[in-house]
């Protein structure tokens, strides 16, 4: 078998997540929680069940998931999303970017993405025949760099994919940041894949902007979010895409012929959930508190801590260690980390494609405090 | 925006679903059942919900699942898949079969199709820029043409797709039928890929013969199947994809980068149902008698039946019927039967790339006794 994708290895999340399982380290490493969601959650979905909502629902997501999402979205970004014609639910976020990108990326389309970003946008990109155009974001800040992104737009640029709140730097693109985004795509034609799964992991005195409150923006934007972030269910796989008519149709030729739909009591027991908004308006004050606990324990230590305006990630730079000679790439860093200290995490060079090395691992802070204090405690011995 | 899939509709289950609820009529369209699954599958999903099992599980899906598969087919069929290299949970069949081809299928490759055929195969190929090829099942018994398959094999063929029991005729591949493929691709270097979601509905003196039973298949063969269907929960989309180390690796390769994983508590839900294997094995009766149900109505009225060896649809004969001029075509009918009669049914056209019309329609059995008599009330008008 002459392999389609021969440059596609395992992604950096299930291989660090092994070696952590197989080491009995601490797994810092793959961005999920350590504890449980809350039992009412649970309970929706069981109801749903034992209601016997146990079939197929409709192709687009069950109506009264897609009526909350567009509520939501229109009252915290103040954008209508018809939950007819422009909200799909989705079997989680990486389903949904693949679907878009197949639906829209023509074979020899350019497509945009700022590195470091998340490893499944490239494959995707390649799996459509389409053509990566990779663009930094600013070393040390990672922040956008808008002469290189508008240096980047050629007439075969189909789409731009950016992140915000970003994964893994936890950078957060302010109204500026999307105003002149928006400035630089107005006299194009390239269509924009928002993906926003951290929207709701955000720290004072940082605002989440969502693509869908410009309307520049939102005119041409598939804006994918994800409920088992916010939820605390990252196992349950479902998200939506939220996109104007024209472009969720597009989608959606391509989403019935993926997965067709998506798990039907999960979707009913999330929508009834939503109808409290607490859950989600109280977590950034609960990542907060995670985020400052372990940058103080961090602080005691030799790792230097970048800044970390939202998700549940912290980055440190790993340049003023004392490391055994062999392991000074970021990638042999973090296997020996895992596997001689007890503790994973993720290489940033994992969100590049040359594999750019700048001494910078990522840490997950989702999870219990006795969880970060005993990585906390292992980590200060270094 | 120029659409990359211009000519890709609405699935037509979405759409006979949609005007069936809309004009309240029995829906004997799309195939789902009516009647609710066994609590006690629902008890142990909400029992590993509550157990806290509601993070990333492995990219393959989790351990228990994929041995439960193995334990069963090795069982059933005789082959050995290793739980760990060669079995995949999916977010159902349907992207089991999508991922498959964008895996394999190479742009400019050639894929065979048997018409009729479910109507994800064609726009999946078409997705991965593969060429269909269509080669027709003998009209009348919808009996592989051995002969027509063997002349559509080029060098540029680089898979062929499969399908029994048969949606939507239910007929079933025989040994012979099996050996007859086997002898075929032989000599070649043709992938198999073997949709086997019904091989649980098969009704006497028929009997699935799934092509892990056959070494010359299966070494060359992704085996795809499906909880939803088996256990009456077609909403809640997990199915599995059974293939050697080497062609699991593959798929595997984007499987990671479309959904990434499977609901976490329900793969663990299954795993644990699946211990007892008296609800598979109890289908076959469960079914057959619903089919014998319904043929039995069927044959008092003027639709002309067709066989039915497995699957829950039925086929029947429409062209002995009097119906107004305009509802002549398959389509046509079934928007008439939905709409003025009450029954929803699937026109058989909608299972070929260019509208075949041989006035033949699909129900769907899988319906409490009380559906299926009172959709039979309405036929027996006609
Ligand atoms: C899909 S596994 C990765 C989870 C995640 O988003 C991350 O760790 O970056
Ligand atoms: C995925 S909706 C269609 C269900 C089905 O397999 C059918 O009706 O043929």
């Amino acid at each position: 078998l002459p392999s389609k994708t021969p440059n596609m290895g395992t992604t950096i999340f299930t291989v660090m997540s092994a070696l952590a399982a197989e080491k009995g380290a601490v797994n810092l490493g793959q961005g999920f929680p350590d504890f449980a969601c809350d039992p009412r959650l649970v309970d929706a979905v069981t109801d749903a069940m034992r209601e016997g909502l146990n079939q197929y629902p409709p192709m687009t997501g069950v109506a009264p998931l897609r009526e909350a999402v567009s509520a939501k979205i229109g009252k915290l970004y103040g954008r209508h999303y018809d939950p007819v014609t422009e909200i799909t639910v989705t079997a989680g976020a990486t389903q949904a970017i693949l679907t878009t990108i197949l639906a829209i990326v023509h074979p020899g389309d350019e497509v945009i993405v700022l590195e470091p970003c998340y490893d499944s946008y490239v494959p995707n990109i390649e799996l459509a025949g389409g053509v990566v155009v990779r663009v930094p974001l600013t070393p040390g800040s990672f922040r956008p760099d808008f002469d290189k992104i508008q240096a980047a737009i050629t007439p075969r640029t189909r789409a731009i994919l950016i992140n915000s709140p970003h994964n893994p730097s936890g950078m957060i693109w302010s109204r500026e940041d999307m105003l002149r985004l928006q400035e630089i795509l107005d006299p194009t034609e390239v269509l924009l894949i928002s993906d926003e799964v951290y929207e709701h992991m955000v720290y004072a005195p940082n605002q989440h902007w969502s693509a869908a409150s410009f309307e520049g923006l939102a005119a041409r934007a598939f804006i994918v979010s994800s409920f088992g972030k916010t939820y605390h269910v990252t196992g349950w796989k479902v998200g939506t895409v939220a996109a104007p008519a024209a472009l969720t149709a597009e989608f959606r030729k391509v989403h019935q012929f993926n997965v067709f739909t998506v798990n039907t009591p999960v979707q009913h027991g999330l929508a009834r959930y939503m109808a409290d908004p607490t859950p989600y308006l109280e977590l950034p004050a609960f990542y907060q508190r995670k985020r400052d606990l372990f940058r103080a324990g961090l602080a005691q230590t030799k790792f230097k801590l970048l800044p970390g305006e939202g998700t549940y990630f912290q980055c440190v730079d790993i340049s003023g260690l004392d490391v055994p000679e062999k392991h000074l790439s970021e990638a042999e860093f973090c296997q020996w980390l895992t596997t001689d200290i007890g503790v994973a995490a993720i290489p940033l060079s994992a969100f590049y494609g040359n594999g750019f090395d700048q001494k910078v691992i990522r840490f997950c802070f989702a999870k219990k405090d006795e969880t970060l204090n005993l990585a906390l405690e292992r980590l200060a011995k270094l």
